[in-house]
């Protein structure tokens, strides 16, 4: 089998994961936490977002967990940035991040239900985030939501996709990431999309954002990676991603990911027991059992 | 991507799954789950064992659900059968079941802690079984349990695999299974087993029967079939599965398998939506979640 011997890691837990907890997780636990995962050899992390606090107060405190955590040279910290007030007020906090994230939905549908704005508004106000963004010397990561499915719409196609994936990296983008928001994605639709996009942004880094909703998510992975994806997000514990439908599973888990990686000779820099001790505390933290397989059934053990 | 058009899946839910159930089904409840999964499309189910009733007291009514179900023409009953004196109970069932299946583990200590006797001494004794099982007019199956990794020994050659299953072969099993028992396989040993085991045992039907230990049963699944596996073992509402780790999740579930096999065009008789109903009732009579992942989902909605 064809694969890449080696994959990037973002790891989503603390932005995606923490803003759709019920409950607001203590600054203390999630600058421990972050100090955890940042220890695991993953060299990404999306730490927070700035968007109102009123509408998600889950992250309000994203100012302070970026002031406080205390990440290993070498790890990278991501920002959610949802506009230009969201990144006037993360500009104050340079330089305890270095990359922002700007999302947008691909189906018109979507993204009116996220953020009340048509894909072109959105576009706009990305590009001008996007542009300023890149001014000030930040690594630009464009993220595009429902790229294999939208829950209203049903399918999108891959063109639009990559035409608006296109419109982020003319902005500045370096990354483009393709969210299967609400895991609709089947790996032979997955293979054929990152084939496409690689054709259609040469130059790109192109990453992976897979959901477990229908327990398909690491059979996606292993698509991506046949059609040369290097790079994914995931989730410790199978935290967050889209609730919907409801009661459904989101991103996959990190530790699942790099188990099935390491398992078939992918590396990662990723320390798997490391990385599951994090899972742990995390799980100690949320005081409810995880998503996570791996961190139930622990690594697979060939010594044996 | 290159896959088959059509496979074939066969039911354990009933056997697999209700034998790791900590509470003994009723009778009454069995029955009409089989009858309802048998009218779901699938073309084979697993419907019991005849082990010691003091050893696996919830399948001790094997021989009442055996009378009692009703199954569709087409649809094909198979029994598991671990020794001759099984074989003797199992007979005079005749004609309630077309197929038997036997089993041992590929590994001495596994097959030693499941069922107390050499890998020889369980082949002798089930070449035994199939010889007769073979004159009866039955159809044979023969399952190799941890063919992927042990959890005692860790690393299982494959060529140990593969001779088992031509002993099996040999006695006059047409149908191998081969078991990931404890969930170690990843999809690169996968796709290179399936590879090797189609050349070494040409005109047998070759069975992949994955467990989700570690969220990677489904991509096991994809490097099967893109090794030219046509054959599927899987249980409803993900039930059953060697519960080894404690706590670790077992056989993929149905709904899941047949969500991401029709999702990629791959045909498999089965109707996605008469199988949830039927899932939705075995988890009403378990009274319990379920691990199933489209069971909460729901199929993918395209005409949304």
């Amino acid at each position: 089998m064809d694969l890449p011997r080696h994959v990037r890691i973002r790891e989503v837990g603390p932005r995606d994961g923490f803003q759709n907890e019920p409950e607001v997780i203590a600054t203390d636990d999630k600058v421990r936490l972050i100090d955890a995962l940042a220890r695991t050899g993953v060299r990404r992390i999306e730490v927070t977002s700035f968007v109102r606090a009123d509408v998600i107060p889950q992250l309000a405190d994203g100012r302070e967990v970026l002031r406080r955590i205390d990440l290993p040279a070498g790890v990278t910290a991501s920002v959610l940035i949802p506009n230009e007030r969201g990144l006037d007020g993360a500009l104050e906090l340079r330089p305890h991040f270095q990359e922002v994230c700007c999302v947008l939905s691909a189906s018109e549908s979507h993204n009116r239900a996220n953020v009340n704005r048509s894909v072109e508004e959105s576009l706009t106000g990305l590009e001008r985030v996007i542009t300023r963004a890149d001014r000030e010397g930040l690594r630009i990561l464009g993220v595009v939501g429902v790229s294999f499915g939208c829950p209203y719409e049903g399918a999108v196609p891959a063109g639009r996709v990559l035409s608006i994936a296109r419109r982020l990296v003319e902005a500045g983008a370096v990354e483009i990431g393709f969210g299967d928001t609400t895991g609709m994605a089947n790996p032979v639709q997955v293979g054929r999309f990152f084939g496409e996009a690689a054709a259609a942004l040469p130059g790109v880094e192109l990453t992976a954002h897979f959901h477990n909703t229908r327990g398909q998510g690491l059979a996606n992975v292993l698509a991506a990676l046949q059609a040369g994806c290097t790079s994914f997000e995931s989730s410790v514990g199978e935290l967050g991603g889209c609730p919907v439908p409801a009661g459904a599973t989101g991103n996959i888990a990190t530790e699942d990911l790099v188990s099935m990686l390491h398992e078939m000779g992918v590396g990662t820099d990723v320390d798997l027991e490391t990385l599951l001790a994090a899972a742990r505390e995390v799980r100690e933290v949320l005081g409810r059992p995880l998503g996570s397989h791996t961190l139930i059934a622990g690594p697979v053990d060939w010594r044996a």
